[in-house]
């Protein structure tokens, strides 16, 4: 866990004083660069010492055995994994006779520096050598955004007490020896030397690798070049082996004179591109690069960035940590998604190994709602790529003999990856989640050529699961039996209120596009008949209630079950799936994330504001958090129903998950979904924004530590802005069409250049509600 | 499937005409041999063809891992695994120079015929070479009930027309080649050459060789020795090498001439001796068995299975194949059990490898009662195997935060070997099982010694288990949620009926010899507090009833999820496990197996006629008998509730599911659970005996078919005969005690000497039910 200081609160940085290398994995994730399509973890320059290698390609997995101790029907017999394509970060550093190496010599200071303006991460380095050589060496790296295929490191060393022999090697490994991966489910399965070598290039400063997996045909083909720039005589020379590129670079300095190189970086892969195409790929991406230059690059990437801050930028007035946090948080969502284009999201973006690259229903849930307010073409590609994975969302409907699609629980190219089907493909509301998702991408944009073509065939083919998921009991209600709802300390129940309501309105949803693009909807022969048939389905919704106890059961009978013994469960047995068995979790009443509580949310229209206040002061005590997608949920019902402390509590989990390593898994890659949940804590939470009932209503209060909040939301592509301070909130529109929105139930038109102010009403809330013992939040409310 | 006539309905004997090598594999289970501690599938004395070579001993298991996609808290990383031991079943036939090889020349008869009457397997071939020698060969096969390490063989060859020379070859083969394995999850997993070699020796007409596997340490010995007899000139030789030993004879025969030889073998295993000490463990059984002779090893086996049909006969008259059957049944289970001695008694016996040879609660429910009434010292040593395996399930409860024990779901040697815990270790009505039997053994032998030594710590703890494993509801209800009953297309289910009972009569026999032996269960530090905690929770055990449809829920809301569609379910999608995902199958009302149904057999005390009737009908419909375990307890309540011809139907199933390889998989080994179940059909189901009320009680009633059903059992070491006619029933007994008796409802004291009849009374069932579309069983009682 990365302990404070570590990260001083600076608005628009993230900058690390020293190095500690107890948690230098972490913080390779944290510092990781990405552009949703090339992704490199923050490793040191020179390659060692590091917590864990790591360079990724959106979609370059291999394929693995997923083996069973006793098979069943239908279980996936093959997986995939994200690789560790061909490290091209690496630089490294002779001077006279002893490698550059943080371990070795005195550190005297060790700075990096992570400028969420202009996505470069900096480095610099005072080090002087075992011998007693002392340099300065800083480096600036930089993935780009407006170039997906580039990457770019400028990187430079200076002599300061004496002429010094330099010798520099800039190089690209491919099949890096990994660390061993530990016992952890959630952690990745490590792949020995996936990549079979196919050509090999190595001329002037350039040198250029192509590689291919061997199951899954991925063909990875990366490209390096370099400008050098030094008053001294350089001597260069570059060589390649199959798995190796260097180019090397020897010069003798003078104090004060410094050795600068800008290494160009190239990335390509293709699953049916010829070897010659990959490599012309590489090479004219490395060109254009090249061309653009160092300065050129990072005038582009600041560009890109101011545009994004401009229209996502969150400010908080109050709390240096979170403000500095729910930036952190929006640039990495930026830098998982910006240029997937029709790719998965993974759950860890590009940033780490952890859950084998998969993508989950966090990317509908919690990535594309902030995506959609704030950069919605990335939403439209993350959803379009839902829909290229319909075929097989199909056949596993069929599989499992249903209509429609189901997509799978953990992907990269569309197949189910998930060996525990209990907690996997039995988790069915990602299908209700990716239509929620589409519902709300085309009620926030209006784009109708999406709409057309994403969303009305994700919208039917889910609501057809549904409908013949489901069935019509006896008593006319319509029952979803034996699925597991997003707690997974639970499984297998019977309508899982979060599902039933996210089914419902998955089915209305989808009735109500067929129905206005009859066309297109005949094409994939939907029938009045069957949008009838929706609407039914909708309409008889079963939603479970206990009346003994006037809350909402997560599932039918939840609260029949016996409450987990959390008086004698020790703080070292969390998180509770490593120290106790499902058996037991499952038949308790014991919750592992927001559940009832998401659904209360997401649902917020089928729920009374009483019930709100009841079920969540229900599920509080039953919560343990024991996932980074629950704290984000909690903080929205928890501000609410009015106990804003408490919501600002979880606000400060959700958003410094990782910059405070709160799961201890940041080793393997960032909480992409607890950092977008970050901007939902902040937006729908203190925002009070809620998007269910087809059009922006707002209900925004602060809690005691906020002065005041700002924030922005994208509709219908105008800039919405929004200004709460303790005492009102101030709309106003960027935009030339007038907007409906509602202020705490109170609905009023907002046109551009007239901002609208409104008073926050008072709240009462009952008495804080209580947590499992040892698994309350960290306070930071009450300050 | 054999199909009819294969074995024609003989009293005595299984008899096999012919040779149809397409269904040979199951004829190797069917005409397997086995005392419970050595076991030889009935191969072909020449080795080949075959369908599955099998030898096994007891508990000579080899490790495996247990391997899992996605894994979890507690699961079992390390398998077992039975293993093919050394063949010493071997011996092979030169004629001239062409081996015997009945796929090969002309086979002009060939039969096979087990005898139940003195356990041997006999075989006599008429068979003409492709060069046209003609040959009469005749073998017989015991595997002694008398002296469990040893075996015999004798083999007889006689040419017929010509004289011919002969060279017949005796051997013992360690790591047989195996074929390759199915993927149907019910067989086994094959390991590949288990066994090391670590000793060889032969001289005259004898070797041995002793082996051991690598992980699990079991060190196998085998030694085998010789008579000859021949009038003619015999030479021999023997040889071995690391895996084989060849003992080989010589000779040139007249026609009309015969060589005979007597093959002896003797086996041994132990996981602590050393080789000398295996070696001459071997030895000494195996001059015992020389010394016994054929002619004594014969007799003795006579002896054993006379005075076994003497008490445990069950006479049937009105149909030769069901006579045959249960005959056959009595005599496989007798073969499972008789020598297991403290072992366990696996689901296929020592037939096969079917299910990695692994003991589940087959044999508490179902082997059981049937040995504990006929053969109870077997009974006995069964749960005293359970018994030596308490501490690894105290150590199982343990991992599940529960207190007691739990037995493993599948085991060798007592450590879990289920890679699925929820259809696995989740069944935790395996530990109420075993009370069942222990209650159940005590109540029929009053064998104080066991109920102290074993009886009472396995009450103990199981019921230990129960009261931790419940809760007690607001309501007052004791609540035992989230766990998996018998049905198999059901899992993790709240308050399943069969596990509450069973577990409030464990909860009960508990508290009852914990009292009775208060110095014994304060050595398990049972107290007072304790034992009124067991009666409290037992009498507050929750039973769901659905008001509305009148039923029983196999478990608490059962009744509402949907039907399975079995109208459009195909004869070729059954069994439904593998044609059909877990997801769908748990999710509907579809019954693998009788569950509530066994209920109303094992606690028919706890329903009333009434309910039994509607039950019955409510859950014929729903059951497709996908498991070897369902027919005989459906037939058992068909019967009680009048269906006398259904009950017949399945009667018929049970008793002929591996003569008529009903599940197709009788190759893996025979189901030795619906074998038992055959007699608890006939003596429980026509019968009508109950023993759940402490006494034993009868309400026999025949179905048209029978003209009259003779079964004894042994209560309290006396002999009780039960004579049943269409009209009235006949009870006798031999034995000093008199016994209480209930015939239909009505008490009764019965005294040696002193038959009593009583009339049976009439029965007017409802409407037969019906059963899934395609899964009625074979009409045999509307004969």
């Amino acid at each position: 866990m990365i302990t404070h200081p570590a990260f001083p609160p600076e608005p628009w940085v993230i900058r690390e004083r020293g190095l500690d290398l107890s948690v230098l994995a972490q913080s390779e994730s944290v510092f990781a660069l990405s552009n949703g399509h090339l992704g490199l973890r923050g490793n040191l320059d020179e390659g060692e010492p590091h917590g864990l290698p790591g360079t990724y390609l959106n979609s370059v997995f291999e394929f693995r055995p997923l083996p069973y101790a006793e098979a069943g029907y239908g279980y996936p017999e093959t997986g995939q994994s994200i690789i560790d394509v061909t490290n091209g970060k690496l630089i490294r550093l002779l001077v006279e006779d002893e490698p550059f190496d943080v371990r070795y010599g005195e550190l005297r200071s060790h700075e990096r520096v992570l400028s969420l303006r202009d996505g470069v991460l900096r480095r610099t380095v005072d080090w002087v050598s075992p011998s007693g050589r002392r340099m300065q060496i800083s480096s600036a790296r930089l993935v780009s955004f407006t170039q997906r295929a580039s990457a770019a490191i400028a990187y430079e060393v200076r002599p300061v007490d004496a002429p010094l022999y330099i010798v520099l090697q800039s190089e690209l490994v491919a099949n890096e020896q990994m660390p061993t991966t530990s016992a952890d489910p959630r952690a990745a399965a490590a792949l020995e030397s996936p990549l079979r070598p196919e050509q090999r290039t190595a001329y002037d400063a350039h040198a250029r690798l192509v590689h291919s997996t061997r199951a899954s045909g991925r063909r990875v083909g990366v490209a390096m070049d370099h400008t050098v720039d030094c008053p001294a005589n350089v001597r260069t020379s570059v060589e390649c082996s199959p798995d190796t590129a260097r180019f090397t670079l020897t010069t003798r300095l003078a104090p004060g004179q410094s050795l600068r190189v800008v290494k160009f970086l190239a990335y390509g892969w293709s699953s049916v591109r010829s070897i010659p195409a990959i490599s012309a790929q590489v090479e004219a991406a490395l060109t254009l690069a090249r061309q653009s230059g160092w300065e050129g690059l990072l005038a582009e990437q600041r560009q890109y960035l101011d545009d994004y801050w401009a229209r996502a930028d969150v400010d908080v007035d109050g709390d240096p940590q979170v403000q500095q946090a729910v930036r952190y948080a929006l640039f990495q969502v930026l830098q998982a998604s910006a240029r997937a284009e029709r790719r998965p999201i993974p759950a860890k973006g590009l940033t780490g190994p952890g859950y084998d690259g998969h993508a989950f229903w966090d990317t509908e849930s919690y990535v594309l709602p902030t995506l959609t307010y704030t950069t919605p073409h990335a939403a439209a590609d993350a959803l379009r790529w839902r829909r290229r994975t319909l075929p097989t969302a199909r056949k596993g409907a069929r599989q499992l003999t249903l209509d429609g699609a189901t997509f799978a629980w953990r992907t990269i190219n569309g197949d189910e990856s998930s060996g525990y089907w209990p907690a996997g493909t039995a988790a069915l509301h990602i299908n209700a989640d990716v239509a929620d998702a589409v519902i709300r991408l085309i009620q926030a944009t209006g784009d109708e050529a999406f709409e057309r073509e994403a969303g009305l065939p994700l919208l039917v083919e889910t609501a057809r699961l549904w409908a013949s998921l489901g069935c019509q009991h006896a008593d006319g209600a319509f029952r979803i039996d034996g699925v597991t709802g997003p707690d997974e300390y639970s499984a297998l129940a019977n309508n899982n209120v979060y599902t039933n309501l996210m089914a419902q309105r998955n089915l209305r949803g989808a009735a109500e596009v067929a129905k206005r693009h009859p066309d297109e909807a005949a094409g994939l022969k939907v029938t009045g008949d069957e949008i009838a048939a929706w609407a039914r389905a909708a309409d008889a919704m079963f939603v479970p209630y206990d009346e003994k106890l006037g809350v909402h059961p997560q599932a039918e009978h939840f609260t029949d079950l016996a409450v987990w013994d959390f008086a004698h469960t020790r703080p070292d047995q969390y998180p509770m799936l490593l120290h106790f068995p499902y058996l037991q979790l499952y038949r308790k009443q014991v919750v592992k994330q927001a559940d009832l509580v998401m659904a209360l949310y997401k649902r917020g229209d089928a729920f009374t504001a009483d019930e709100k206040a009841r079920d969540f002061a229900y599920y509080e005590p039953l919560t343990v958090r024991d996932s980074s997608l629950s704290a984000s949920i909690q903080a929205v019902i928890a501000a609410e129903v009015g106990h804003l402390d408490l919501a600002y509590d979880y606000l400060g989990e959700a958003a410094r998950m990782d910059l405070d390593d709160l799961e201890h898994n940041t080793r393997d890659g960032l909480h992409i979904a607890s950092l977008a949940g970050a901007w939902i804590a902040l937006v729908a939470g203190f925002g009070g924004m809620r998007d269910s009932g087809g059009s922006l209503m707002f209900a925004p209060r602060l809690p005691a530590p906020l002065a005041r909040l700002t924030f922005s939301v994208l509709w219908h592509g105008q800039r919405l802005c929004v200004n709460v301070t303790r005492t009102d909130a101030t709309y106003s529109l960027e935009g030339d069409d007038p907007v409906e929105l509602t202020h705490h139930g109170r609905s009023f038109r907002l046109t551009a250049g007239q901002p609208v102010t409104h008073p926050i009403p008072p709240v009462e809330p009952g008495p804080r509600p209580s947590q499992p013992p040892g698994r309350e939040p960290g306070r930071r409310g009450s300050a």
